[in-house]
């Protein structure tokens, strides 16, 4: 029997009417003779409103306790979802993370899984029941309930799919798939039939939302098929492969952009081996994600040093770093959150030369000035001011021929 | 060292404010030198939130879908309050009812505790915690989340007491203990310093909504002291005890109300053996609670037969019965639900008599027609009307001078 795991997230089953609609989707699936495996996000908003309870009683929550709280809004639409399937005639029955066999590691809101053991899922799949797993949540090796960070449910269908043996993973979402840009502000991008597991890990990394990276990292890995469709309706969406030859001739794929990370400015750093590792040590032990680095050629013995971070985490970074202060000896410190970064992304940039100066030529067009570069095998990004991240997100569509 | 279990009520926890109130209450118990555990229900109407949310999905949820979804409730509060005794420099620490060794049956909804193995609860509070522990829910020999039905949380604070081998269990409520009769209705009611279990006992299964009967009995067995007291203030409550010698003194000790019942009569029953066996063994597979059992004697070869049921198992126990009509050749079955039930409860019926009498008495002074009668050692009970029971508890407060 072949078998699907569909993952439905949080705005797919934010009422119990869509809840309904979801289990419809599901039976019907299940009555195409399909297994069906469903990983399912908290309903709606109930994460930031867990969230937003704990603040009101502290701000400082322990991982454990905010693990075991935001655990609980999975269980919710899980049970939910499963009362639904079962009250069309189809037996259902639900999982928690701990009871899927999801062990993480034991690092609480950002766990990794470690491993799948799905064995209570397999033998109810047996049974020919349909199975609802609560996504984004696992079990640590000292049972502790864990929690596996934003888009985690994403995590937890593709690790599953992979350990069940899936034929494929879909996610169901809000968005008809991937597309060439955010059609919010690009309203002539369109959707792509398939992109490769390393395009829409560049695309994901870069601020396109539709995936989580980590994800995408995982199906790369375990060759997991991902179909990226709306749960609104049923049009094919983007399939998330391997890379075949012909992709290759694509030049950009798409593009991204983020506008929710800062700017942090270590200015006139003693330029001496070791000093970048003690600063991007100490950020790292503190558990915050650094995203692009740049620092310039020195000449005067200091150098200035620039890297990007999330934004939700600037107060943190710059606390790590005047704490350096003293042994560092820098001159000061700029932190600006009024950036953004845009990125292009295609497996064709690999084997055509031209593309980073097509970009910087597009920006240059259109008056945008370009802060920070950096790039990789298969995607350029480059911060700009953020009131003009959307000016340049529509230069680069066009340039690149996207529409 | 000793040790208190405190049970939070969902009054008493349903706002962040309230949260941290029961924080400082716990940890300024923990500062006078006492170990303490803390069980904790779902934060007010959460419970009923879930529940509805429920019935928009299914009139007819699978018992366990239900308990994983009423159990998330417990999760959340617990989390919280953890997070709240942290917050003020105490270690404390959550666990579900899996995680604290709430063993029970596998009767979805509505479980019994079978065992308490509060192994990692020990453990924590050997290391000095505050530990706080989900009411309400346990997890049956196959792993399944399980929860306890209605006031299950008192339950799951008893066990825990005599499992830990707790000095005392407070029961910390929205009243300030255990009254001579509601004093929503009687005003000048008096808050009773102490009572013995089977008072206690009677009173819960007649109505008074302070305790759930099933903590009750369970603290009996066990001699788990008692002490139900409000959460609102610091004022001694009452205390739930083996009976004592002067306990007999007293006449009756409270009286107890409930208009929550609904009487069936099935008239003109061939009075034959095996009929009530077979009608009450039928309403027991349903798992429907019959109540008072009324069956005249019969004088034509058949007998009318009563009896009550919850409002809310009315439907059910109609159905029951009707499926039964073919076997029987009963005549006709009618219910009723404008019935309630008042009850007095006092050791010292035991040894004296005359009190059924006064009972009696007092209502017919008040022209309240008496229904059915039923009585045990320490109760009598009768159903009247529903509109005039607020007159007949008032007049029986009077007439056993309780004010």
């Amino acid at each position: 029997m072949n078998l699907i795991v569909q993952k439905y997230g949080g705005t797919s089953v934010a009422t119990p009417e869509l809840i309904k609609r979801a289990a419809l989707r599901i039976v019907s699936l299940k009555k195409k003779g399909y297994d069906v495996a469903v990983v399912i996000s908290a309903m709606g908003d109930t994460t930031d409103r867990l969230l937003n309870l704990a603040t009101k009683i502290t701000d400082r929550p322990s991982g454990r306790e905010l693990d075991m709280l935001l655990s609980s809004g999975e269980r919710v639409a899980m049970a939910l979802l499963s009362m639904a399937i079962n009250s069309m005639g189809f037996p259902a029955i639900s999982f928690t993370g701990s009871q899927s066999g999801i062990v993480t590691d034991t690092v609480h809101t950002k766990a990794r899984i470690k491993a799948v053991r799905p064995y209570r899922v397999q033998e109810e799949l047996k049974k020919g029941k349909i199975v609802v797993v609560a996504g984004f949540q696992g079990v640590s090796p000292e049972h502790e309930v864990t929690t596996l960070g934003r888009g985690g449910s994403d995590t937890t269908a593709v690790a599953l799919a992979y350990a069940l043996g899936a034929e494929q993973c879909e996610i169901l979402t809000d968005v008809d798939g991937v597309y060439t840009a955010d059609p919010r502000i690009v309203p002539r991008a369109r959707k792509l039939d398939a992109i490769s597991y390393d395009e829409m890990l560049e695309l994901a990394s870069s601020g396109a939302k539709v995936l989580h990276t980590r994800s995408v990292e995982l199906a790369k890995q375990y060759k997991v098929l991902l179909h990226v469709r709306s749960s609104f309706n049923e049009n094919p969406g983007t399939i998330v492969k391997e890379e075949e030859k012909q992709m290759e001739e694509i030049l950009v794929r798409g593009i991204a952009y983020d506008d929710s990370e800062a700017k942090v400015t270590i200015r006139e750093v003693p330029d001496r081996p070791g000093v970048a590792a003690r600063i991007f040590g100490s950020l790292a032990q503190a558990n915050i994600n650094v995203d692009m680095i740049i620092q310039n050629v020195s000449d005067s013995g200091t150098t200035d040093m620039s890297f990007t971070v999330p934004e939700s985490e600037l107060l943190q970074a710059l606390g790590c770093i005047e704490k350096l202060r003293t042994e560092m000896e820098f001159k000061d410190v700029v932190a600006d959150n009024d950036i953004a970064k845009v990125s292009i992304v295609g497996l064709g940039m690999r084997s055509h030369s031209g593309v980073a100066a097509r970009m910087f030529q597009a920006l240059a067009e259109k008056g945008i000035n370009i802060e920070m570069i950096s790039t990789s095998e298969i995607k350029i990004s480059c911060v700009v001011r953020r009131p003009e991240v959307e000016e340049a997100v529509k230069a680069l569509h066009k340039a690149f021929e996207l529409e």
